[in-house]
């Protein structure tokens, strides 16, 4: 498994399992507007600092797949007929927002796998453009290409699905947003046992169990609990990512902390 | 009046009343994603001849008021306490998605007005964040510092407020999104008497009326009808931008197609 910032992986038919991560930032991003901490205004001096909202693209043989649609410039990374289909975790504005200009253009129809979740964002089941809307069911296993991909219920403040991707002998976890696990989850990973945990962390070590996201002491937890071999983090905020810059070096090897524009091979 | 794309206007304290056009596209915006007509093509190698969807600021003395948040990067912008308020004419997504990720930062709070849409879009209205949201009501009047701004229905498939501003002795009308016009809104126009009128038109000449949007034959008749001292049209779509490659100079002289970046200063 190896950590590259080029984009020599991404030509067609590499036949390992890639993840590219477009944005590892929370709603809010990197830098925060009007924030004047140290992150935040190197990140508004340095484009390589700053964190979009969640998104992340991944990649086998032919097959590409857009995990959330956090950034914006979607019209121009993913032109006709470059996408086999879209996974959305939830209906957050956060995890959604690119799809709002992307699904106007283009002839091709594109697959897009949801949580079942009426509400929706804006006007997108309304209007889906070429969006193809599937609803998801927890735990119904499906087939894209030949990776095997199981959703699991997450713990947020609207329906999410995290999605575990079995391709050959490797398995990943992409756990966001969430804070803590649902039981019936945390029982599936025991079973499963993946290789890779990507998962929410928007926070330092609070004192109190956090809201909505993960902080560094459940994603702790979550290492020790499931020991996969590498963990990721990922839905990064400002506050953070403070942090990070004085302690990051004091995290288990195993986990890394994700930045935007980084691939990862596996 | 007159048209700049430099700056020097937007410096604090000038008493002039202007419009900085962020955005002048449709949802779509330009280039479409997938399209290869020679206005996609030419604007997706050339960032200036690009369209995103609709936004302005208008801004006289030391106000500045953000009208509708089609663009993406408004949190670069408009740092804290730069915004006097926010203008939406409808919740369309292409008209507010650049506030989704705005409205997390700044200890500012903006009053944002907006149509009496419980609907809103997305989580908006539960989560606010900075935007401190008030309805209004159609000809119920109020001002933002010396300007006085007169909301008036507009004919669309979402409730939409066009405005209409009256600084000193200028009166602009900003009307979009909209297909015609509701006859209330026409009768107050003739009385109003507009010295410059921003409409939308999204479309070239059509041989049946359009839904939702007007085309070139319906702002030829509204210019005709209020005889307005300059009309600028907005909302552009990539198939009228192809048709004034050829037609645009057998425009009338007071109809001018705004692009994005252009200042107006009356």
């Amino acid at each position: 498994m190896s950590n590259t910032n080029n984009d020599q992986i991404e030509s067609e038919g590499d036949e390992r399992f890639s993840i590219k991560f477009l944005g590892t930032g929370n709603a809010a991003g990197v830098p925060v507007r009007g924030c004047s901490c140290t992150v935040c205004i190197k990140a508004t001096a340095n484009k390589d600092l700053r964190r979009e909202s969640c998104c992340a693209v991944i990649e086998f043989g032919e097959q590409r797949i857009l995990l959330d649609a956090g950034v914006f410039d979607l019209k121009y990374r993913f032109p006709e007929n470059s996408l086999t289909a879209i996974l959305l975790t939830h209906f957050h504005p956060d995890h959604v927002q690119g799809l709002f200009p992307f699904r106007w253009g283009g002839n091709d129809s594109i697959d897009t796998y949801a949580p079942n979740d009426k509400e929706g964002c804006g006007d997108l089941y309304k209007n889906p453009g070429v969006l193809n809307f599937y609803t998801l069911i927890a735990f119904d296993h499906f087939y894209i290409g030949e990776v095997l991909i199981t959703p699991v219920p997450l713990t947020h403040s609207k329906i999410t699905l995290g999605f575990c991707f079995e391709h050959r002998n490797v398995k990943v976890a992409y756990l966001t947003d969430t804070v803590g696990l649902p039981k019936k989850t945390e029982a599936f990973l025991r079973y499963w046992k993946p290789d890779v945990m990507v998962i929410d962390c928007a926070f330092p070590p609070q004192e109190i169990r956090p809201r909505n996201h993960n902080d560094i002491n459940m994603v702790l937890k979550a290492y020790e609990e499931f020991k996969p071999k590498q963990m990721l983090l990922t839905h990064i905020g400002h506050k953070l990512d403070q942090w990070l810059n004085e302690y990051e070096q004091k995290l288990p090897e195993g986990i890394s902390v994700v930045r935007d524009n980084e691939i990862y091979v596996f």
